[in-house]
């Protein structure tokens, strides 16, 4: 047995989630220190170091007004940003409605809605709880999960908003003060993220054992609806706030850069309210669904999988709980990584910020793998036995170790060679920065290239992770593995929350009239926000694969398929076709991108055209309407994609039945995976190349240079066309993978017995 | 029984192959009566159809000399490409000995070298011939197969060069005289390659079973290396002659177009000799190389899986051969089909021409299902007995007639839809035209989006052919619907080799400087040309698929695999890493070609800024230099991509195993064929983007146009970021897939004794 008692673990994994939630508010407090209202005078000669001076006073221009218009233009976007959040919302709760009640429809039917309990699968000599209460169980964990993730994106949303103006303000007092605005932000929604998913599942947990008692079978089967949920939230949230994200961003970017040569962020250009809007939807509101969706699939892939196991068959409460203690440690690990970027040091100059924040992932990873080894040592037991298929499996407690282990440091791996390849320290992007010479077209094909080959290593080590893991615990191993690959979430979700607060405090202090120093300082901000931001997505893509294996796994056994042969005509057919789903899926978000960019831009050059005085600067452009469009191109193109994904497992497993819809899973993981990570990071090589011009460093980044040259603009066109590939294709594809494969493991059961009809009647 | 004897059918296939051959020199002898020289004064009033009056006349400026000025562009694009053939071949050649002594020593050391027979695999009772032999054999026939293609190849080549000014002079006469002398030089290589590659193979399985007799398992597994042969000197064609030829382009376009604003072909610009060059040993070298290595390598997995079949084991030769026979029947009926183009009907107008060419693949696929009826009548018995993953299957005369003919027209399917998506008389290229008005980043993100999308309807066909055909017939199903799928692979050739002919033409009447009418004709010609040569790389992926399923269904049932399980975990790694492989290698070869294009573009430049007058037509350029430029960049950059597909099996095989290796070739198939299909159809949509901006021929084109405009512009930058994408990676993958099969069938023994070292090992 474990050295931690049952009782111990009731309390140590709640206790760290409120220990999160603690620290998250705490966070926010500090924020909320700096006040987005002229301070009194006197006021700023306080001792509590968020009085220096500032740049203002030292270029002898203290304008106060600045802050009121900081505050005005923050009012605006967030406005915007509620707005729209809502109003998606609203199209995905009917949707999010009528899928429970298939969810239960379905489930319920399994055995003819008896309310008869029934021998359990994998412990006959037990009774379970009926079908028609797993369905109704599923149907709610499913509900509970799409409104976590709902919170998760519109609180992240929400203190982003509040950040940004504030992060510009600061940024008058020094980089290093933006930046801990910045970063604490970015970790309140880290911190909240991460633990109220964990307090969420926990409780939900709980309250579930109440009906279900003995049947920790039924109970954990009914628990992955919560990761469905989640996930298919997060799949609406990614679309939708990726289309409207970039819609903005290439609009403003084509007419505003591109036709007008004014800056970015330009407050005469109508869409810039729209793009900085965009930027809270998609890139916050978007990436937390998805991120908190992978964390409660991965632990709820680990639970059922762990249930059939001998933590499941022998009641051990703290084995079976593992899944969940791991993320509590992870929790506490981030906490103490934080402080490393906050407290223990300071940064004073631009160019400690990419340092500190790599720092954070290495700490963190550090530490996560002495904590893990506490944990395996705790909480479980030196021997037990995994279900395989059918066959058993002895694992070690220091086997599962190794494997979160290997999780975690893949997941490091992988983040380093996404920074490699988009970051213009290095010779990836330099080369396609130098491609620009010849103009676009040989930029982009080199910027294509790059995104391929950085898909090697991001593979392999997936493939290390997978077999290690898989040959210690099976898909049990694997389950853990991208558990630990995600055990750092709070701190990666405060960095990448972090990048998009940088990039609209940069807007708002261009929009607000404000130095340029200042713009300087967020604009180092932002850019060492991207690398990390490729590196989270790097994470993300990752511990996806990993997840939607798991989720595969489980679902196989859930379904009761013993074998999935590649030579059997049914599975060839599933994973050629489920090997095209990605590229559907693509065609389908980038087109949307491409079509709603074309109407925004058609709209901003109307205003240029139209409205008096717009590029003088004397008429006032009418934000609202690119707001507008943005919105409705984001609300209808977000359902086809959206509807692929979630009805391809349900047609495939009712008409073909389980091979096949294993063949599909296979395939669009395996396929996914790689269109994911070359999208994500050419998009991302493009961005930086065009940065590395921008920014003109060093000779040869100044001999393509400056802003406005030939080499520059065919950068604003890679760019350009990377950011669909980047911020709505390719993060999205992870959702796509991991989602298919957490709807097919809620519905097994469905499959395994109504599945199939095409071949039946034929 | 079948009803055709053995002896009938010992006859009837080399019959056909020589009545191929006879066609094919007919067609030449036809071509070769337009006299590339000026003719007699007197001799253009003769009757024979060959002396209309010409445009010169027309236009009053019959100036002799350009008839010489064509003969001399052509013998220069004549030595251009023969010497960098030769070239390639040294390399290659060295290459391929060194190969060949790996086969011989992987294959011969499966049993120690041993000289003693031993009993068969799948007939226990009797003995099989040593595997030393086996090894010498399979060393032959590959060496053999090597040859072919290279000669394949060759008379592609030189038949191409030998057309294309004839071609130019005939359109003087009139666009359908011109159609008929490319149409009819296509077909000489179309017919020659079938043919060729038929009666190859016909003669080594002749001469092989002198020495093998009753051992037919032995027999047909040594002519697969024929297969291998074929297969591997087709990916160094078409890589490096799709280096070559797109570097050059590139390099051209980039300079002579968006700098210089100088037309297409313009004999000022310095890359113009090597942009035709590389037409010949790209699009019509490496192609005839690519679709006789598809040809043999269904050809080998049909044989091999029918040896252990019922027919191996009776000794019905008919039945065995009936892979052969159905190609047999393909060139009788290709040339019928091809009567109707140049004999049946003329073409008078410019409107006529693309219909022509589909009516051709329409009738060709009519004609061959009556074909395969009255074959699979003749040669089958009623039933009989195929080997499955150890378990036998009974298929009848018509199911196996299904197979053949589901690839067929699955192949139809696919060409058509890809035609949908290339052509720009349907919307999806005009909606690519249409986001040029934004700029080169929309064009780019819509034709992305189409490639994606394109992938669908192929991809469903591909995977009913599949089902179906192994449902009938299990793995020989397969190999025999890829079979169906190149049964017209005479007229698909002719079509695919006339559109680089077309398009010589094209540049050889703008470098002679002759009438512009003369151009637009071959321009008409070349527009077709596009469209149907996308519609043969589309039938070129398909039958890759097909092929390579077969040819991995082969090499399982040769390695003894019984199951190749997606839930094990050597097959997963080897499933995602696999699947990474296709994106490795287009990291490298387009990768190969944008710096090709880079250097290209440097020496271009500094001619036009070097070399007095050349930009006034006064001085002339060095055009030797940049087809130096282009030869020395593919031939050393061809190297590292055809390494990557030539190890990956042996590696894997030698040291993770067979299961680990089935794995690797699914997931490179099925993650391969979608980055195929939509790499040459994104490719093909932007350079028909591009012609119909330039064509003008509706309203809404023209509020594109016209050349030199900005939308045009940017569609310029797409077609150029097209060339690499489907001119070099895109159809290489289809070798890719294909390659790593047919090497891992060919060394099955050996990693079936020796593989997976490296689990042993640990």
């Amino acid at each position: 047995m474990a050295i931690l008692s049952d009782v111990a673990t009731e309390v140590l994994i709640p206790l760290a989630a409120v220990v999160g939630i603690a620290f998250s508010i705490a966070q926010w407090v500090l924020v909320a220190r700096v006040k987005l209202a002229p301070s009194p005078p006197g006021a700023s000669r306080s001792k509590d170091g968020y009085g220096d001076s500032l740049i203002e006073e030292e270029e002898g221009l203290n304008d106060h007004n600045v802050v009121a218009k900081c505050a005005e233009i923050q009012n605006a976007i967030t406005e915007g940003a509620t707005s729209f959040l809502f109003t998606e919302y609203q199209y995905v709760g009917v949707f999010m409605s009528i899928f429970a009640v298939v969810i239960f429809l379905f489930l319920g039917s399994v055995e003819g809605f008896s309310t008869k309990s029934h021998p359990c699968t994998y412990s006959k000599d037990k009774e379970c709880k009926p079908a028609l209460f797993n369905a109704l169980f599923s149907t709610v964990s499913f509900l509970l999960g799409a409104i976590t993730s709902v919170v998760s994106g519109f609180l992240g949303m929400k203190i982003a908003t509040y950040a940004n103006a504030r992060t510009t303000l600061e940024a008058r007092k020094g980089v290093g003060k933006a930046f801990i605005t910045a970063f604490r932000s970015g970790s309140v929604m880290g911190f909240l993220l991460a633990s109220n998913g964990l307090l969420v599942l926990y409780i939900a947990i709980n309250l579930f054992k109440m009906y279900y008692g003995d049947d920790w079978e039924g109970l954990f089967e009914s628990i992955t609806g919560y990761g469905l949920g989640g996930s298919s939230m997060a799949l609406f949230g990614r679309v939708g706030g990726g289309i409207y994200t970039k819609a903005a961003d290439v609009g403003a970017d084509l007419v505003g850069k591109v036709e007008r040569n004014i800056p970015e962020d330009d407050p005469r250009n109508p869409a810039v309210i729209a793009d900085n809007v965009g930027d809270n939807v998609g890139d916050i509101a978007g990436m937390g669904s998805d991120l908190f969706g992978s964390y409660a699939e991965s632990s709820c892939a680990a639970l059922v999988v762990a249930s059939i196991s001998s933590f499941g068959v022998n009641h051990d409460l703290t084995g079976m709980l593992y899944p969940l203690l791991v993320s509590s440690m992870g929790i506490i690990v981030c906490l103490i990584t934080t402080l490393f970027a906050t407290d223990f040091f300071e940064i004073k100059a631009v160019k400690e910020i990419e340092p500190s924040l790599k720092k954070q992932l290495i700490i963190s990873t550090a530490l996560m793998t002495v904590g893990i080894a506490l944990v395996s040592w705790l909480a479980l037991p030196y021997k037990f036995t995994i279900f395989n298929f059918g066959e058993q499996k002895e694992v070690t407690n220091w086997g599962l170790f190794l494997c979160v282990s290997i999780g975690l440091w893949a997941g490091l791996i992988i983040g380093y060679v996404t920074e490699y390849y988009t970051s213009n320290a290095y010779s990836p992007v330099q080369d396609v920065a130098d491609a620009c010479r010849t103009g676009a077209a040989t930029n982009v094909i080199f910027g294509l290239a790059l995104g391929y080959k950085s898909v090697i290593i991001p593979i392999f080590a997936i493939a290390l992770g997978i077999y290690v893991s898989f040959t210690i615990a099976a898909m049990y191993g694997i389950a853990v593995a991208a558990l630990g690959m995600l055990s750092t979430i709070a701190t990666g979700l405060s960095i990448d929350a972090y990048g998009p607060i940088s990039d609209n405090a940069g807007g708002i202090a261009e929009m607000a009239g404000m130095s340029h120093r200042i713009r300087e300082r967020t604009d180092a901000l932002d850019a060492a926000g991207n690398t990390t931001a490729a590196i989270g997505k790097g994470f993300a893509i990752g511990s996806a694969a990993l997840v939607s294996l798991a989720l595969f796994g489980a679902f196989v056994s859930r379904a009761g398929v013993k074998v999935v042969d590649v030579l059997s005509p049914k599975v060839i057919i599933g994973l050629v076709v489920g090997a095209m789903l990605p590229y559907w899926f693509s065609a389908m978000t980038m087109k949307s991108v491409g079509s709603a960019a074309l109407k925004m831009v058609e709209e901003v050059r109307r205003q240029f055209n139209t409205i008096p005085g717009l590029m003088e600067g004397t008429g006032k452009p009418d934000y609202a309407n690119c707001v507008k469009i943005s919105t409705d191109a984001s609300i209808k193109q977000m359902i086809p994609p959206g509807a692929l994904v979630m009805l391809t497992p349900l047609i495939v497993g009712t008409l073909f039945g389980v091979q096949t819809l294993s063949g599909v899973l296979a395939g669009a993981l395996v396929s996914g995976v790689q269109v994911a990570i070359s999208a994500s990071n050419t998009g991302g090589a493009w961005d930086n190349a065009k940065k590395y011009i921008e920014a003109g460093a060093s000779e040869h980044a100044r001999s393509l240079g400056p802003k406005g040259s030939d080499c520059h603009k065919a950068a604003v066109i890679g760019d350009t066309i990377g950011d669909p590939l980047k911020d709505t294709s390719g993060p999205s594809l992870n959702i796509l993978i991991k989602l298919m494969a957490v709807e097919s493991l809620v519905f097994a059961p469905f499959f395994a017995t109504h599945g199939g009809l095409l071949f039946k009647l034929f």
